[in-house]
């Protein structure tokens, strides 16, 4: 099994509510439901990750793997989200090096959770 | 399996680097394992949860449950936090009714992150 990429479809990323036009977070998720998805990689969309003030936002996750959460995304961002998403995919525990990270994902991250199983620090 | 308390333990939460006090999330790990961990919550220390602007963080994890992570906390947060995850604990989704959380988990989500299987929105 590979990556689950989350993206919040609730988000409002501080838009004011409208009815002429999709919430942000929808349109994220259209954006990267346009592309094709990176072998490895699942889009599932998600009613709200509790990170409203950084919306819009996504997580990464898969068995075995780190969980990382990142925000302050747009539309414009989703080939550099699926990119990511890819690299977390290909590795075994989900820790991309630094550098090979989309700067996205260097500069606007909200958190990351470990997995099940970490050694004591 | 219960919930695991992941504590950031290198987080500095603003404070300037200084040799004579440990750091903001080391001691909100301490003030943590001062008290009696309640049924079914390890708590379980972790080196940086990526959660650096908004420390000192913790996060609940467990199988088949939303995982959770919030920020701003302190040492005087830490009855309060085994409040939180011992209701996490309590549940089979992580799901804790909005009530029924402690205020500091109500107004100082980071993200949350829905468990491997979730039905569709």
């Amino acid at each position: 099994m590979g990556t689950t990429l989350y993206v919040c479809v609730t988000c409002r990323a501080g838009e004011p509510p409208g009815e002429d036009r999709a919430r942000p977070g929808k349109r994220l998720a259209a954006a990267l439901a346009a592309l094709p998805a990176p072998p490895g990689v699942r889009v599932v969309p998600v009613e709200c990750l509790s990170a409203c003030s950084t919306g819009c936002a996504v997580a990464l996750a898969g068995p075995g793997r780190w969980t990382y959460v990142y925000g302050r995304l747009g539309e414009a961002d989703a080939a550099a989200i699926l990119d990511g998403a890819a690299r977390h995919a290909a590795t075994a525990d989900g820790l991309v090096p630094w550098r090979e990270r989309p700067e996205i994902f260097r500069k606007q991250s909200i958190a990351r959770i470990p997995p099940p199983e970490i050694p004591a620090p």
